[in-house]
């Protein structure tokens, strides 16, 4: 047998129940909440065909799909005289990982569609693979927690996730985030503005990187692009704008008032944060961020990205309007709108402001330890009551030295621990150790019930 | 953009929200008994080097991996003059899928063994992939459900993981079941009674078939291992031994006593029946069984299984103990048991026997319907205000014609409709719309919250 290896592959880790209870508590959140906003779980499978994966996330994305070997002999039918690995991968590979939940959310749209009631209000939360260097809280295996509403052009949507997303962040107790939104019409009059229509795509691209290389690499990248200093001149506005909500909308209002596009953006923009205000949320959370651009080409109208303020996380969720997703699957004209928490920068903002409630981890009650073998039908009879009775409680497996019993209990933070010997034997009782007061005192079986109850 | 395949790859499966939440009505059983039995939880990355993974599990498991493609261009080193696929795999792969959650264990005990307190108690539900053939009850993607005692050769650990199917079991309201349980020292025993000791593998991979292909072909297969028709005749006594647990002890006792390996078994055996006693669970689920040999060839003790009564199924979960399963990741010493259920067979069992309750999906409560785009503020006000009481609700996004509206509640199965037009909203009301019993009546705002909590 080949040795192992020890350690999980780069980018991906093991949790161990400590980790695994912080992480229920954030999922336990988050489906709560997605459920009591109408939205229903869907699952859907880690591997997905190549075909159905491929081309759906640019160019970077093919790369970092995860791409699995076909079994068996995969190399039968492979001509091997043009042997770059881009001739031969279709080849020899048919299926990859999930890279993110909506794509397989569209592929299920598409198939089911006779069978989904539309509006379709769905959420996911699973893992999902990207073969990216790994580095400070990004990882090749990561957690989404989707939400979408698939089947309507209704703006009241972009509202409710607004919503969510304060109800989320408010049970997590992070009150200190701010939801940036913008609308991809606002981007589109920006170049329209700056006499670059052509140039949008190149725009968003460049404004997707402000929080990470500052305005002054985004300037020099759309000098590049070719666009000409009187018009980056124009676009200085755009960093600079008032930090309240009101006087950043009429600095906006009063530049791109005259751009058709931009017009009907800024109205649905507008027709959001009524919709949240006549929810009863007010406008604090909110920001209309024309900077915001969203990486993915797919979306079409509203952008939002939650951050948070004083982290170095940058965004913990991001979402918007797309209206062609399910266009390749076969079907059109389905406008849906997303937003997806990412589960591992959750936990890491949490863990770092010490935000986890205690007692969220499970932990055994009680541990029997019995002290010699004769002691064990008395302490199985224990253990077996006790469960019956809803209690956590385990037996130590062996009858050890007492103090190597207690150092056991010790290590697993089981608070009491249930001393069985040949006294406790004929009495039918139970030595009953506090291990943080370090008194012991006997009870009876019922008496033991009763105070673990 | 190509186009998308519409289906999930063959042997894998979207899951909807019933599923979903059937699927979690049995994880949740799990989960709970787990916990309570004192094993905390454990997860690992889908992910592993496929030098953790490969040699594991036989030569059939290596086939039946599968192996991921490495990022980027993943032929630039190698050398194709000789290329065999598996020549060639090494080069190009060095990662697979996690194949079950007994190997990752190990190699998470290994890495962590100065930290983990042992006996070392942990429990993992996640989802394995093999690239097996698909069929009935059979998937490529499919859920294990684990608990593992690693650190002790202690038998109460068998008693205990008997306890806890009968816990689950009965939770589910899975009655008619037996535990198989068997030894592999009464195998071995078994092979050296008939004169071939050298032949216990061979023996064990012939019986582990016995439930597919029946006695007449399991006896065939071992005539063409070599063993004689008088040696045959001697093992006959296996296929026809009395139902009534103690009479089956008996003839096993009497005709395997002498063996000295056999004994050991068999007096382990005892041990645990009567631990398993002791805990006041009686013997009736319990099945002495000498057919039973696990195909795995990494168990070295006790080998257990639970089968249903009249079900097509086989074994809904199967375990035993491994004495050297961390060896390989350079710990040595570390005798460990443990069992795993099978989610996918229970989900089949469950439905097939119409045992999953009502009431376990979860649905939205009430759907607001506005009649108008006036209707809308008031709409949301409720909407929030429900919300706030958490009482799971929509609004359908948009006001179409109400009998729209109701066809989407109705097909949702969501039990009330709030209609809100204009007499609601100026009344400050919601006409509340009863879907079953078809009656509608008006509420206030308070009303509505005291009838949907």
């Amino acid at each position: 047998m080949p040795l192992g290896r020890l350690t999980p592959p780069k980018g991906t880790r093991d949790f161990d129940a400590v980790q695994v209870f912080r992480r229920r508590y954030i999922l336990d959140i988050l489906q709560r909440t997605y459920q009591k906003y109408g939205f229903l779980p869907l699952e859907t499978p880690a591997l997905e065909h190549l075909d159905t994966l491929m081309g759906k996330y640019g160019q970077e994305g093919d790369q970092l799909l995860y791409k699995v070997l076909n079994s068996g002999d995969f190399l039968a039918d492979v001509e091997l005289n043009s042997h770059t690995s881009a001739s031969v991968l279709p080849h020899i590979a048919s299926k990859g990982l999930r890279y993110d939940l909506t794509v397989p959310l569209m592929r299920y749209v598409a198939t089911n569609s006779s069978q989904i009631a539309f509006p379709f209000r769905r959420y996911q939360i699973q893992p999902v693979w990207r073969a990216d260097r790994p580095q400070k809280g990004r990882y090749r295996e990561f957690w989404q927690c989707d939400i979408d509403v698939v089947g309507t052009e209704s703006l009241l949507c972009e509202a409710e996730i607004i919503s969510l997303i304060h109800e989320v962040l408010h049970r997590l107790k992070l009150s200190q985030f701010s939801i940036h939104i913008n609308h991809r019409g606002v981007l589109r009059g920006l170049a329209t503005m700056l006499g670059a229509a052509d140039q949008e795509t190149a725009l968003c691209v460049a404004l997707d990187k402000l929080d990470k290389v500052g305005k002054a690499n985004v300037l020099t990248e759309l000098r590049n692009k070719g666009l000409s200093a009187v018009a980056l001149e124009q676009l200085d506005f755009i960093f600079a704008l008032p930090t309240a909500a009101e006087a950043r909308w009429e600095v906006l209002t009063n530049r791109l008032q005259d751009i058709p596009v931009t017009t009907a953006a800024l109205q649905d923009l507008r027709t959001i944060h009524d919709q949240v205000q006549a929810m009863g949320l007010g406008t604090a959370k909110m920001l209309l961020d024309p900077t915001l651009a969203r990486g993915l080409s797919y979306y079409t109208g509203t952008v939002l990205e939650v951050k948070l303020q004083d982290s170095t996380w940058g965004s913990i969720g991001g979402g918007g309007r797309y209206d062609h997703l399910t266009d390749v699957f076969g079907l059109p004209n389905v406008s849906g709108v997303g937003f997806s928490f990412g589960l591992d920068r959750l936990y890491a903002t949490l863990e770092s402001l010490a935000l986890f409630p205690a007692g969220i981890e499970q932990t055994t009650q009680v541990m029997l330890a019995p002290l010699d073998d004769a002691s064990t039908p008395w302490a199985l009879k224990v253990l077996a009551t006790l469960r019956t009775q809803d209690i956590c409680a385990i037996l130590y497996p062996a009858s050890a030295r007492l103090k190597k019993q207690l150092q056991y209990a010790d290590r697993c933070r089981i608070p009491f621990v249930g001393v069985i010997g040949e006294e406790e034997c004929a009495a039918q009782t139970i030595a009953l150790k506090d291990m943080a007061a370090g008194t012991q005192q006997p009870y009876t079986l019922d008496q033991l019930v009763d105070k673990l109850s």
